[in-house]
């Protein structure tokens, strides 16, 4: 239906339209720029219109109505995920072999997945993923099952996970055992806990499933974890094949239109072909032949495929922070308690301490859109890379995007759950009612701190890159030098060391940078020299790793991430050639993020002596002496009262319509209490009497 | 069913029963205490007794019985709770004339509501706090209403907040008008903001309720806020009277068992003698009396009734970490996730970063355990002495129960929230399930932080306490003395101040209460004086208040609140004459809590110069110097691993039985992994073919 041809003719100023008049048309009225620019920055032309014509489908559709009161059991979730799935296809509104216009996916995973997570999830895995694990992950395509999920006759799944094991997927226990006799692999499930699990789309759906396995070979021995296209349902029946058992997980915290599910093998059979891989290979005699001949690294290259998917959730946590403030700035700007003593009332977003759990998120939502979009084009760089290498080695590209991949994820899904959680308590008794929204955008988000690897185990990832170039350097004189140039700096190590103490005030953001740039370094340096100890200590390099976690690794991670968050921030605001009034705002915002993730390591910088201290302290006084930390709190909360007027504006640049953001709190037309009495009276059976109760109510005890 | 006398006879020892053999064997036999006598020091003969005979109850009754993965809609959750409300009546467990037993009503509510957050919030809603509310209200017991309440003739509610107003009482809208003609009160919901909200019971099940209504007298004049005993429904068939206008709020984030509702009023009339108040009436001629002269004191009079409420959310956020930890422990002490090179894997409570995510959060359990039941033993206290005080003034007394409480509401319940999404983080993803428990541990929860007084307003109430004494003090020449000590070291501010520096070390306990009462009283110090500057400056103390909030009087709170807290634990432990091997795991926690909770002030014990700053880093030496900060973490790390080896004890003994916590993670055999496949092949639906599918799956579409 949208063709990109067709995409051209719509006009983006049409794609961006006023929003209704009501209460928040004053605070909206005192913003100093227009927020319709500021979309545009933030987006661009094409996301804009995209993004704005598949939201233009979903409103016309009624598979996608729903009003904010709606409730749905686990069973309507599913149905209704698996209708909109099944019209997203009808829709036709991607089209994979478009490689020209990366913006596509990524505009129709956020414009979908904003509208449910359920649905974006259940697609991308049953279809873009599935597809796109089988192509990488196949030298010649010798399948032809993959063909039935491109052309949606099939869903996919993977299994990868299994009870008793998941991030350490060595440890696997599912095996694929090679029978010459055939000329098939037999797959069986050895235990209880190696039952596959928490596979999307398996639990009611999936036709098809990649499964990871260790493969067997006659002789006995194991070559390790690889991948198998695996039919495991009757494409026209559903009916799961015999020798498979396959159930749904049942009801979720989040995710609930999901059917994960899980599956056990009892000597289930497929032919020979099944083996997805690029690089190894099983003789007709079942002799096992590699390319690749270290272990480790076949696995590395088998679980490469599955990186991308970090991007995907680092905008997962985007666009939920996004959803979340736009439902509490709003409602603040609004909902209005207490005021001077006797006057009127004043609206919420007015005080200071409202404004100070707010608009440091705003800030955040900034600079991690923009973070999201500079890695995502780093991505992009490095995918085209890969499959244009002519075989040169591309791994430290990929694990330059994986460090910062992997951090990515984490950190923005910890600050994705943090902002849902301060909106919802911001919004007061009414952010509980389910109609806020923020409850399904809480449950639902909760997944993606967990899966495509655990927040905590993927900081270790970017510790381990971080830790790993500075040993080569000291201990082999190596330069550390990336091509995406996030670590570059590392290499100054010792004169970025050698110069703390040069500032201790924080009034723009390259001064920031430098503080962070120490911290990044004098954790990089502690952590190595800790880990030297340890190693020395405990004789092990795996239990001096982790020994050296709290406080060390963990922290250089986020400092690394929270450094090049603003790094990038900066670079964008060096190139920003827009209007004044919009790189003021820009300027602001930037800085509030720079001075409210750093005041969180002010201990640090005292510690290291980074900043200086007052030599003593005037406590007889009213008049305290001046001191980085308090600079830095009073630099934020003025940062936060300057932005108190333009957070309207802020949030509507990139707010979705109503009918995707889906708050009775959040509407943009402001009217909070019309909509809230809205979903108050028109929920099923508010006024009714409930058909159980009359017999329950002939109460005779006494108490 | 269960008299005192009865109670006598069960012997404590057959209430503490032995664990099921399982995987948890081994890390319970490495604990060095018994973790029988530590649940009787936590919770004393007779509230374990209590409880252990009211689960018992619960475990025998079919309406009580339940599993994991039950899936439950809002329609199934209200009618379970109503029916168990009615057997809990059946069940005559509590009885309110008994006073001479403070621990029955707090066993009461702890072991129902560890069964049934909604449950329990519908019966004391209903019943107890209803009954409370109006006969601390009523001089003179002239309305039978509440006597159907009493014998569960009907169900109470009361109705306060409404749509635009809750924090901000004085704002209400709701009319309550005197007409002489036939002495009655006719009650007027004015706007659809004045629609009364968030009532609990009220939205199926109240028959009758206590307005909140601003009392007019025939001569237009307003006397503020009173309350009226209101009939709402017909007490046998459940229907609204005409006049009112009731309906069910639908959907929330959790508490779905409870039914709150919304209320108009439209010409609504109750008799004269509806008025609840011990101090204030109206002359059947129309004119107002009033014993207690201004009008603030006269709300603070009606107001007073809820503030028992908030030790009671005090002790539900007590029992969410409770069982959270309970369920983290567990899983963490059996769950294996690598290991050192090619050998075992390890149980994942044996990294470093998951003891520190967990173990610190067991000492808070520890001291938030023993901070409420010390507020409680105060407030019992205050009870008495309120209903005994012959009109002597109790107000100072209620002063700092208010601060107390106040705080403790709000930072116990923030903290339960932390950690109850930590334990399901360090669950991975089998704590997404639903049979895992913390999904809805979090959404019941979560209720907790914003009724019964919005978090970040209470702390205000504390922090407006603790200013006003030192306002006293240094305008007034005030000692600073309070009947329950809490404050009385404030006392001595000038010489606290001036003994900064006399440590950085914080190795054992009074050291790290030394630094506490130092911050309290720098954060009290700098408050007051940018409280003086900002009025000097704003000309308006609600305006200066405002802009001292953030990084002063929120702060003060906290630090208040952490300082008593570990104040209160020490002096238990000072009292404490139990075994050895107990008294130094009590030690542990207490001293872990206090360097854990005071880490997180490093940055302002530099600024102030509390602790000492190194003059100069040496970087390029292996060996960094020691400094307060590394050794104050080095100590929270030690302790972590010193502690690890007693986790699952500590959590055995404050565990309620495994039909009460619910949870396929956390049962006390500590078969993870046998529970949580019995939950996947178990809940509804797992193996069959929803019947919705078939219609769907004809997908002619291609992409």
């Amino acid at each position: 239906m949208l063709s990109p041809t067709e995409l051209e003719v719509e006009k983006v100023s049409d794609c961006i339209l006023d929003w209704p008049s009501g209460p928040l048309d004053q605070p909206r009225s005192r913003a100093t720029f227009d927020w319709k620019q500021m979309k545009l920055v933030l987006e661009g032309d094409f996301v804009v219109r995209y993004k704005h014509q598949i939201w233009s489908l979903l409103a016309k559709d009624p598979d996608f109505s729903r009003k904010p009161w709606d409730e749905y059991n686990r069973d309507d979730e599913r149905r209704l995920t698996f209708a909109r799935l099944k019209k997203l296809v009808d829709f036709k509104i991607t089209n994979d072999e478009d490689v020209s216009q990366p913006y596509r996916l990524l505009s129709f995973v956020q414009a979908i997945g904003q509208f449910s997570w359920s649905l974006i999830v259940k697609r991308t895995l049953s279809y873009e993923y599935f597809v796109y694990s089988f192509k990488s992950g196949k030298g010649k395509p010798n399948n032809d099952l993959v063909d039935d999920v491109i052309n949606f006759k099939g869903l996919g799944a993977l299994c990868m996970t299994e009870m008793a094991h998941g991030s350490n997927t060595k440890k696997l226990q599912t095996t694929a055992t090679f029978n010459p006799a055939d000329q098939t692999f037999i797959l069986n499930t050895p235990s209880l806990e190696a039952t596959k699990v928490w596979a999307g789309v398996l639990g009611q759906s999936a036709t098809h499933a990649v499964v990871f396995a260790q493969l067997y070979t006659p002789d006995g021995s194991c070559h390790g974890l690889h991948s198998f296209m695996v039919p495991v349902r009757d494409t026209k029946t559903f009916q799961p094949f015999p020798g498979i058992t396959i159930g749904d997980m049942g009801e979720k915290i989040g995710l609930n239109g999901l059917d994960n599910g899980f599956m056990t093998f009892n000597n289930y059979i497929v032919p020979k072909s099944s083996l997805i891989s690029r690089n190894a290979q099983v003789t007709s005699e079942g002799k096992y032949v590699s390319q690749i001949k270290d272990q480790s690294k076949r696995l590395g290259s088998t679980l490469g495929v599955l990186s991308s998917g970090r991007l995907f959730i680092m905008l997962f946590g985007v666009t939920n922070i996004q959803s979340a403030l736009t439902i509490a700035v709003r409602y603040s700007a609004v909902r209005r308690q207490f005021g001077p003593s006797d006057g009127e009332e004043i609206p919420i977003l007015d005080y200071q301490s409202q404004q100070w759990r707010l608009i440091p998120y705003i800030a955040v939502s900034y600079v991690l859109h923009n973070l999201f979009a500079s890695f995502y084009r780093d991505y992009i760089v490095f995918y085209l890379a890969t499959f244009h290498s002519n075989g040169k080695d591309k791994s430290s590209m990929g694990s330059e995007i994986h460090a910062l991949s992997s951090c990515g994820k984490a950190i923005t899904t910890w600050m994705a759950r943090d902002v849902i959680q301060e909106c919802r308590e911001c919004c007061g008794g009414h952010g509980y009612l389910k109609a806020a929204g923020f409850g399904d955008l809480r449950n639902d988000h909760d997944a993606n701190v967990t899966y495509e690897g655990d927040n905590s185990v993927l900081l270790q990832q970017t510790s381990n890159y971080l830790v790993k170039l500075y040993k080569e350097k000291i201990e082999e004189g190596h330069e550390i030098s990336s091509h995406f140039g996030s670590v570059n700096f590392i290499n100054s190590i010792d004169d970025i060391l050698s110069s703390h103490g040069s500032s201790d005030t924080f009034d723009d953001i390259p001064k920031v940078l430098e503080a962070y740039r120490f911290l990044v370094c004098y954790l990089l340096k502690s952590s190595y020299f800790k880990l030297l100890d340890q190693t020395a200590k405990l004789g092990d390099s795996f239990k001096a790793r982790n020994e050296t976690q709290v406080y060390y690794l963990k922290n250089l991670a986020t400092v690394f991430f929270e450094s090049e968050a603003l790094n990038r921030y900066q670079q964008f605001l060096l190139s920003f050639s827009g209007p004044k009034e919009i790189n003021n705002v820009l300027q602001q915002l930037g800085l509030l993020y720079g001075l409210w993730s750093i005041e969180k390591h002010m201990a640090i910088l005292y510690e290291s002596g980074y900043i200086s201290v007052p030599t003593s302290v005037n406590m007889s006084s009213s008049q305290l002496k001046s001191k980085p930390l308090t600079d830095v709190r009073e630099a934020i909360l003025g940062l936060c009262r300057q932005l108190k007027d333009n957070a309207v504006g802020l949030v509507d640049s990139y707010a979705p319509p109503d009918h995707i953001l889906n708050s009775s709190l959040g509407a943009s037309d402001g009217k909070i209490y019309e909509n809230i009495f809205a979903a108050l009276k028109n929920n099923k059976g508010a006024f009714g009497k409930p058909d159980w109760l009359q017999g329950l109510i002939n109460v005779k005890s006494k108490l």
